[in-house]
């Protein structure tokens, strides 16, 4: 499945030996066609790794015949050498696939300043090109992780065509965009603005507003390839759903693998006067360390909410604020609601949701809880 | 010492009954005069704790004859109740005292969202005015404690004037301002303009630059009360300076007790175009948890901080940023710079240097390393 899962793709994962513990990190993704019209979407963070430099002009030279992604370094803060070594890897690419570099997309993550070994890399890239199959997907989303503990592959299946896709992510997960890798893939038959329109309306609600510790990285990048093969052209609002479901489902994978979480959680700001006050609001809400901590301790501390609400320059009146948590109202009118005794937080998703009562604009940010394990993977070495 | 220090002043700490700990919870400073000249800066927070409400109103009636101040109970999000319980606290204190209420502010600290048991509280007022005492400051300092470890207080005693204080705070510690309660007394003889004058510049590089863990308190307050019992009309400068060390001094404690900490870290951004960027680069810096992770787990991972600086809109160009960490510059232009493995993190304090080589100003940020004891501290009860 995975983004195999729409015709005219071919992909494969190897392991090429830049992770030093032998496990799969390198995947190659290739567009058969006969179209490869294609959108990204990459970091906001100004400090960008080399494979966003690159690839960034692939995106537009107008077309993507293939993507080269490799886990086990990000070549990000590595200079020229590190921009030199991403072309490099889409020179290998294109030579082996028969295309030109300029159509061949590079993706990497893992640490940030260190060159990758390109006398692994590049033999790799001939390996994995060897290796590519209409079943390659699973192989290809296993080789882009780094900390997740599983690996991310969606589906939508419609009527003739097919939108699929892969994501690795687990930490340094925060708005434009979450720590990640994804690749999706659809055989419909559309042309560049198309998959442009419909990649940016999906990331701005579904990985924009994934938040799980409010860090930026400087690799992360999105690409949709289209490669027309199922002879589909469907209606833009019908196509730009089924990316925004695959977007959502990957994104909820991305959170429900953050590091050391023990719970997801659903901020959602309801009457807000605008959509970018409930954006302002939820994201503050989900990187506020202390209610972090107490929904990891299941205490319902909605104290905890309104104090970071108070940070915002979003429209409300602290004394109409309502905060529920799973269901039961705990603040009403900014001040003690129903028995916080009511709260049951056992299970692993938490629903918080803060009223503005100003106005009728609502947003759902995810993040999850800060745990003692997120520390200790985070602090016990190098990532 | 404490708010002692200075002439013209009497304080007391006792044990209301506030806490169910029986530990002390109650402060009363008084200003003995001959004048009772105040200023004062509160969170800015938009949800506004009763007591910050009262006080305010306070301030704004030109003089304050005493502070009541309270652990235990943070009177935050306590509605129109709230608000009548930290008017009685100050007509109590007033009714004690033989002044008006409306010289009297009122500070609290502890959970959000619980109304102050009133029945312990008021009780409490007579029997701290009874103790009232020119040695009181550091019963007064341990009494205002929540999750501190240590009392706080810090005296600069020049010729024939002093400035002296005490602080609380430790978690919920972020600019504009810190979780913390902060009494400051002077004997010197100056009006309210010039101590709002110097107790605003002072807070601004002190207090507002010490960022414990990104989350704003609804209760911060920060006053400094003149008695004029020196005599002593010091020039402006000298006074400030002397405002500006006993801040500087009461930050740097609140930072070495944040809840959880085992490294201080003093992230100083040089070079920036202006004062504001440096602020701005120093804040995200300070507030990236998976670059806290990191210094807690000793390892130099300047990665992060370039990820952090890249979340920012101050000028700077990738390529020529520099980092150094603990004296050495591991990234240089953007990329690797001096070896890694010659940084020596052994020691409580770890130094950061950000270097955006595009101008001339600098700011220094103070901030500590994300723990599993701050998780724990943050999700084992509520605070």
């Amino acid at each position: 499945m995975s983004v195999t899962a729409a015709q005219g793709f071919t992909a494969a994962g190897i392991a090429a030996g830049i992770k030093e513990n032998g496990n799969p990190d390198l995947a190659l993704v290739v567009n058969t066609g006969p179209r490869r019209a294609a959108a990204g979407v990459f970091t906001a963070n100004r400090v960008k790794a080399a494979p966003v430099l690159w690839s960034e002009q692939v995106l537009k030279s107008g077309q993507v015949s293939a993507v080269v992604l490799n886990s086990g370094g990000a070549n990000a803060c590595t200079g020229p050498k590190g921009f030199q070594d991403a072309h490099a890897t889409a020179e290998k690419a294109a030579e082996v696939l028969g295309r030109g570099a300029i159509e061949v997309a590079v993706c990497s993550t893992g640490l940030i300043g260190l060159l990758l070994p390109m006398d692994k890399l590049l033999p790799g890239v001939e390996t994995a090109a060897a290796q590519l199959s209409e079943h390659g997907g699973e192989k290809a989303a296993i080789a882009i992780k780094t900390t997740d503990t599983v690996h991310k592959t969606s589906v939508v299946a419609k009527d003739g065509w097919t939108v699929g896709g892969m994501a690795k992510g687990a930490g340094m997960l925060a708005p434009g965009l979450a720590t990640m890798l994804v690749v999706l893939t659809t055989d419909a038959d559309l042309e560049n603005d198309v998959l442009d329109k419909a990649l940016r309306a999906a990331t701005r609600t579904t990985f924009d507003r994934v938040d799980s510790d409010g860090c930026m990285s400087t690799n992360d990048t999105v690409l949709l390839l289209a490669s027309g093969a199922a002879g589909v052209t469907p209606g833009y609002e019908e196509f730009a759903e089924a990316v925004r479901q695959v977007c959502d489902d990957l994104g909820q994978q991305l959170i429900r693998d953050a590091e050391g979480a023990s719970k997801d959680i659903k901020v959602e700001v309801i009457n807000a006067a605008t959509e970018d006050d409930a954006v302002e609001v939820g994201r503050s809400i989900a990187r506020n360390n202390l209610l972090k901590c107490a929904i990891h301790g299941e205490d319902p501390n909605w104290g905890r909410v309104l104090s970071a609400i108070g940070t915002t320059r979003a429209a409300f009146e602290p004394d109409r604020l309502n905060v529920a948590i799973n269901g039961v109202w705990v603040c009403k009118n900014g001040g003690v609601g129903e028995d916080r005794d009511k709260v049951d937080m056992r299970y692993r998703e938490v629903h918080v949701v803060a009223d503005l009562a100003a106005g009728s604009e609502t947003a759902t940010i995810w993040t999850n809880d800060l745990t003692a394990d997120y520390v200790h993977e985070n602090s016990a070495y190098s990532s």
